[in-house]
């Protein structure tokens, strides 16, 4: 099997010559290569630059060889594409007039993909020619929640009182702002599969904060309609919602193909929650690839035996820490290639 | 019943005349009365004055009428009780010098908890004196998991690289740190008891960022002597990880009479999986309590009707928020005694 074969093997639960691996922000700042780019140009200029986008994409599987290439950008540029103003500092996006009133949501646009962000669509054609088969090219899309939480906190948020405050009371103001968020992102990862995508993966991460019932009502149905669309633009879906171990049953019900497992849970018990139906990828604490090889491998294989050799892509349970030392990730990358998995 | 024998009842699931209710972190900064006391002293002055203490412990019993009154203090005192040189910021606890290896952890004492701490329990005994069965009288100890987070991390932490890169790479380090921890929190919580508490909470607020296996060597064992050494004193354990979905088989294990559970699981689910043999308290989501009184006592019955009426302590997935309206805390203090409950 070519690493193609293998990924989207995974993605259906058919047989596999041996695991999968990729891993979340792979292409980052943990690889000297990429600091090296980063040190011509700023986060917006490389997003917005095909070419270099391309380049810092294909860069971990230059160097370790891993089954998927993760498309290098970032959620917010489709919240930018909508017509909100925002930048990008050390404590990550902040945006400039955070949403508050049904009328801001009006103002809100839902552009096409291809003219508002043709760049990251260019650079998904320019890396997926490029990668040659070597490694099964993926997308990614904010899920509305997460947007929406930027959107209405106007930054990141350990308590998320801002949208949560919206969603208790102003739901139709924040059914409307999921609604809208939802629309584009499902037009957007639909243009993603057109332009080479073989998968998409949804990072609807801070919906893992709400609880089952909000989870239910705010975060499932617009999932589920990005999940729609990328299916019928004949690609696997996947979906990460990080903290997802009190939501596995709902979150089987999104009709993803896989679903992304963050490590507070194990892939035994994930499984068994979401049922037969669905793959599962992950789960190793991306805190491991901190420490040493050997722990590395260690954790890698554990996660390989929980979920079992079929219908699992080894990944960490949340992105590459940036002080993740090289010798680590290539240790967590070369797991499954080494390991006997029964 | 009154409130004590309504509140030991739902610890020990015996029947109830209606579900006992009090919320994690009452005594603070979203009441007036406490604002008021705080102009005149620091944070720390407050926690080391039996008098005020005990005063601001009782002032949401006085305004509200709760089930159970927990003691004011804080879990970082019993770390500077240890040895440690801890201050108090707008942005929580910093220590000096972090713990980095064998020898810093070999320096840290493990005093006798009525000379370490006495004005914390004379603040329980006068407390427990003023309340005149009016609730029950909490006392609590931190977790060693999270303790030792604070220790190695030197504060808060996002991603708590350091303390887990302790637990992966240095694990005998990491074990005779959580011992030491434990050790103390055992016997500060005995003696807790002992002073006229009739529970003790058990914080091991950041547990639930672990994986499940680093759970279970790392922070259920030490859990589990807390909670012995609780037990052994005359008065039920709770205890308290916060994103505990993908760990509570594992918290079954620990030997508590109660675990209380975030918002992200629901009440119905973590029963099931916590097993008949534990009472559960929780789990509205504060930030339900920053938007208005409906949205409160929907939110509270809900938990109520999931829990069932038989051995749950209604109370908040974590601490109020400090913006949180006193209308707001009021109904929630009041859904128990209005509802009726199958």
């Amino acid at each position: 099997m070519n690493a193609p074969e293998r990924f989207l093997a995974a993605c259906a639960r058919a047989p596999v010559d041996r695991t999968p691996v990729w891993m979340m922000r792979q292409a980052g700042r943990y690889l000297p290569e990429y600091r090296t780019v980063r040190s011509r140009v700023d986060f917006l200029t490389l997003c917005k630059s095909p070419d270099l986008a391309s380049e810092v994409s294909l860069q971990p599987i230059e160097r370790f060889g891993m089954d998927a290439c993760v498309i290098f950008s970032d959620i917010m540029l489709a919240v930018e594409a909508m017509g909100a103003s925002v930048s990008f500092g050390d404590s990550g996006p902040q945006i400039d007039a955070p949403i508050r009133s049904m009328a801001d949501v009006e103002r809100l646009r839902v552009p096409d993909p291809e003219a508002a962000l043709p760049y990251a669509l260019e650079a998904l054609r320019r890396t997926r020619e490029e990668l040659h088969d070597r490694a099964a090219l993926v997308g990614f899309v904010g899920g509305p929640f997460t947007l929406a939480s930027y959107f209405v906190e106007g930054g990141g948020s350990r308590t998320f009182a801002a949208i949560k405050t919206m969603l208790y009371a102003q739901s139709a103001v924040a059914h409307a702002l999921l609604a809208k968020l939802a629309d584009f992102a499902a037009r957007y990862a639909a243009a993603q599969a057109h332009a080479g995508a073989q998968a998409v993966q949804l990072f609807d991460t801070w919906a893992g904060e709400l609880s089952p019932a909000a989870y239910e009502e705010f975060a499932l149905p617009y999932q589920a309609a990005i999940v729609r669309s990328i299916r019928s633009a004949g690609v696997p879906a996947i979906l990460f919602v990080n903290g997802c171990a009190g939501k596995l049953d709902l979150i089987a019900k999104c009709g993803a193909d896989v679903v992304s497992v963050d490590w507070r849970v194990d892939l035994r018990e994930a499984r068994a929650r979401l049922g037969a139906g669905v793959a599962v990828q992950g789960n190793v604490d991306p805190c491991v690839l901190l420490t040493t090889p050997d722990a590395v491998t260690t954790a890698a294989r554990a996660a390989m035996e929980s979920a079992g050799p079929t219908g699992h892509i080894l990944n960490l349970g949340h992105g590459v820490l940036p002080p993740t030392p090289i010798e680590c990730a290539r240790a967590f990358v070369d797991a499954p290639k080494t390991a006997v998995v029964r």
